[in-house]
């Protein structure tokens, strides 16, 4: 429903390029994506956490055209986009996933700022495990997200509303994070390339810290080339961000790349078949790009992978939520509270010397460099159903971040690309990983993946019990640009048409009405102006409980003969009211007011 | 005295390429060390912790002549070194200067193998501030250095023992090693080169660790020249150490090098002028190598340096002695003990916040490097008593550390370079420090400005109160090759001549003596040959302390005229005695014994 046809015409958008080589206004644009936006609202309204009002929204697609006009070159002119919600945005609060946590930010992080000066513009802010804590998607007061082709299924995260919110269509990327691998695994189970650059590489000024000394801004998108173009606008050496990073681009062979797969023994989906079936497809996939893949053992990054949440990292979430954690411990979702209490008790000794066993591991994991170029990994070994997380949070999530947890602390640069889906429709997808700043390099082998294997057939969108719909024939003060259309919009109202009623109608104007609203009264012989729109039959409901007498919704004829639900009035909507059936329609009648 | 004339003829020598040019075979070279050596423990028992035997070092030193007469080029061909006790050498404990945390190393240090490779011949382990842990040298059970120049004074440490042997002249280089400035205060006030190498540049693996993730192994040296030429022989990766890194030489420029010097405001002697006199001479001899002091806000350097001992870095030197703290913490100098336990307390957040707090500092340090090629610091603004030291042992130290602790913290090169003496004989430096891999730039620097100023007139050694010699001729057991000569070179008697008694004596050779003992006796007209050696008055008494009777130290003419101390004996010695006085003397006695 999210891809359907637009209110206005415009042709359905995925990817970047599909707006920035289309010509459409960033007007346009916007419009459609709220459209997107309200209509998918229904089916998992736990994606965002916040966002622009419309009017906001589509001021700053008129800025955009502004700037266009007056001759800039914006490489996202109009693109829209999600921000995860602990990433600044200007003008929108920063929960982290905690409303007591929430703080108001004078600025934009450093990467949204970068964006918007490509022309790009912030939607809103999404979900997220709570702190980025978490590889699921389950940990958050607002909600849990959901796998978008199948809603039973956890959605990954800690990403999940920006990974949600790119692969229900609703903008064609989005900004996450990545520490242990919420960048990539809820790419991989929505069927996205989930970018997570060199530690460094993008500014994480503007971040709220999960294990600052790791935290790298990640990317979602559909297609590769984006995340290069992408990459392009944000890279950058940012004095303002102490963990900033200048390096030169370190290639990769263009022929014959060395893959490290691991060992049969370390191959392990935790019974999943499908990950398995999957995976051998992948690796004959990167065989036919000319990749060899080479077994290697990968115990050292296996290690490194569980000193993520068996270290002294844990410690760093601990201090980026101290004073919340000892004044308002009930204010934190109770599993990331658990995690973070742990924190607390942790020494210094036990900080040095997990930094100690790191760069031993580190020492070991360069070895594998020897033998070959980069990393082919799963990004996670299998996925669960939400309730299955719910009931056993901890061993589930660290399951999801076997071949993630390691790629940071290792120093490590990452693409997770999508490698088809399960029977479930649940992602699955593989992981190219290389030393740092091979950035450029993993981006053109991901394109490259991604134009010798195309994508699989995406199973569609899981809008169960929600994807039914009702047309409603709206008559006065929610017609486009009257007073309560926003009733509407923010339930995903896409018009369907502009039509007549049947000629059997006589319309009044209320009296001592506010704002002004018209009585649509059957019994006459008139066609009155009416525009129908398409709304979930979910968002129905609170729809029609804000009618406010003498009006309600009943049935109305159209002038085609069919019948769509519609604005009817009771009869004392009569009483000192005005007839303005000659008018055709309410427009007529507001423009003749002046 | 550690510089005399050598027992057997040997030419002075300070610098390794003193021995490597000289053409003199390793076993002279070791010979002449172990005369210095002995010699000048009576005047600082406390250089040493321990040393190889005589025999072993001899065994050494024929070795490298062996592997030199085979062919093999050695650069450092029998070039003797002293090396830290923190520092592991096979065959020697390391005790780190605590004898309860003393272990026996089954291989030698990585640096010290690469040394022994080159042909040098590590003598000894040398003392040192407990645990590295200091910057002055007073922190020690095995007792404190004191400043070569003026014992009244602190040697500075934590590398105390090696500083001293190479300023007193027992060995060309020693092996140090450099956390807070552990390399460069004690270079500082014995007026020697001391050569911190960029973090990583030599292997650590065989290193007591202070702070592991901070410690560097660095070197003393009398001449710029000769660090260069060791870091060649030492400099290199090594995958035995997880610290171990590689890097490209970074450049200096070589013409109008621009230096930081601190703003007036943070240019701190503590009230030491002597200090400021130095500070500002040297000043005028780097403008005459050509260099452009500029006066930058070291702010950020002075913050960092701080961080050291108040941040959580003093937890790593608590990781490194933990299960000695908590099983013996008597076992611990005192001092050092109330620092090691201040890191128990310190928590895992602590380490994480002061690694930000650390990243925000080196993002303004590195700031600076757009104003400035290099840095010039005052090595450390003053220097104390032993007595004011043991007084305030911990405000004292802090002090010393004003312009080194940051270098490590701040991943920096540096090499303190001697500046002259105050009138009290103690050393003044500054240290020319510069970013990572400036290494080879920075021992050129030193090599420039040692060159256009050529080392202030040094004062002479302190031997105070030890400086005293007394001349004592043997006659027996004692000569040179004797069972009892040992008893000389132990206290480090140099031989001034061999000669003869005047015609007055008859010789006997003692009945029932082990070893074999010959009785000088006056009242004859026999000139018998003796050896007379000059060892220090203060070691003199312990030797009489060990003549057993019926000998005696009487007074013996010589065939000059001349009188000196030397072995009598009491009448009971000719009970049963032989006469062999027409042997000439013990030589020829004990030659026709077979």
């Amino acid at each position: 429903m999210a891809e359907g046809l637009a209110a206005d015409g415009l042709p359905p958008f995925r990817k970047v390029s599909d707006i920035a080589a289309s010509g459409v206004s960033a007007s346009a644009v916007m419009r459609e994506t709220l459209r997107r936006v309200r209509a998918y609202e229904v089916v998992q309204p736990e994606v965002w956490i916040s966002r622009f009002s419309d009017a906001a929204l589509m001021a700053m697609a008129e800025a955009v055209e502004a700037r266009v006009a007056a001759g800039e070159v914006l490489p996202l002119a109009g693109v829209p986009f999600a921000v995860k919600d602990n990433i600044d945005v200007a003008g929108l609060q920063t929960t982290a996933g905690c409303s007591a946590f929430a703080t108001t930010p004078a600025q934009s992080a450093r990467v949204v700022a970068r964006l918007v000066a490509a022309g790009a513009i912030p939607v809103g802010k999404t979900n997220l495990d709570q702190f980025a804590t978490g590889l699921v998607g389950t940990r958050s007061p607002y909600g849990a997200c959901r796998a978008v082709h199948n809603r039973a299924w956890i959605s990954g995260g800690s990403s999940s509303g920006s990974a949600v919110a790119v692969a229900a269509g609703l903008v064609p990327f989005a900004l996450g994070t990545d520490t242990a691998g919420s960048g990539r695994v809820p790419a991989a189970l929505n069927g996205l390339f989930g970018f997570k650059p060199t530690k460094g590489r993008w500014s994480t000024a503007g971040l709220v810290p999960a294990c600052r000394s790791l935290d790298c801004i990640s990317i979602f998108t559909h297609d590769a080339a984006d995340a290069a173009l992408l990459d392009g606008c944000i890279a950058g050496f940012d004095a303002a961000d102490d963990y900033s990073r200048e390096g030169a681009d370190v290639p990769l062979p263009q022929a014959a790349l060395r893959l490290a797969i691991p060992l049969p023994s370390q191959l392990n989906f935790l019974g999943d078949a499908g990950s398995a079936r999957l995976w051998a497809a992948a690796l004959e996939r990167v065989r036919a790009l000319g990749a060899v893949p080479v077994e290697v053992d990968i115990a050292p990054l296996l290690e490194a992978a569980r000193l993520l949440y068996e270290g002294p990292w844990v410690a760093e979430r601990t201090a980026a939520v101290e004073p919340l954690l000892r004044s308002k411990p009930q204010a934190i979702h109770p599993v990331v509270r658990g995690i973070v209490q742990g924190g607390l008790a942790m020494s210094a000794m036990d900080a040095f010397r997990g930094e100690y066993a790191l760069k031993a591991l580190a020492r070991r994991a360069a070895a594998l460099f020897g033998q070959v170029d980069a990393l082919l990994l799963p990004t996670c070994p299998t996925s669960y159903r939400v309730r299955e997380l719910l009931a056993e949070p901890l061993a589930l999530n660290a399951n999801m971040g076997l071949y993630t947890n390691f790629v940071n602390l290792l120093d490590m640069a990452a693409i997770a690309v999508p490698a088809g889906f399960r029977a479930n429709a649940t992602g699955f997808g593989v992981s190219f990983i290389a030393p740092a700043f091979t950035d450029r390099a993993l981006l053109a082998l991901a394109a490259a993946y991604q134009e010798i294997a195309p994508m699989p057939d995406v199973p569609p969108l899981d809008v169960k019990g929600v994807a039914e719909t009702v047309e409603l024939a709206v008559v006065g003060a929610h017609l486009a640009g009257m007073p309560l259309h926003w009733q509407l919009t923010s339930r995903g109202a896409e018009l369907v048409r502009r039509c007549r009623t049947a000629p059997a109608y006589r319309l009044f104007a209320i009296a001592n009405s506010v704002p002004p609203k018209p009585a649509l009264v059957h019994g006459g012989s008139a066609a009155i102006e009416v525009e129908v729109y398409r709304l979930p039959v979910a968002a129905f409901g609170s729809f029609v409980v804000e009618v406010p007498a003498p009006l309600a919704i009943g049935t109305v004829e159209l002038e085609d003969g069919t019948s769509v639900k519609g604005f009817v009035a009771e009869p004392r909507a009569l009483d000192g009211a005005a007839d303005i059936t000659d008018f055709g329609g309410w427009r007529g009648y507001i423009r003749s007011l002046g």
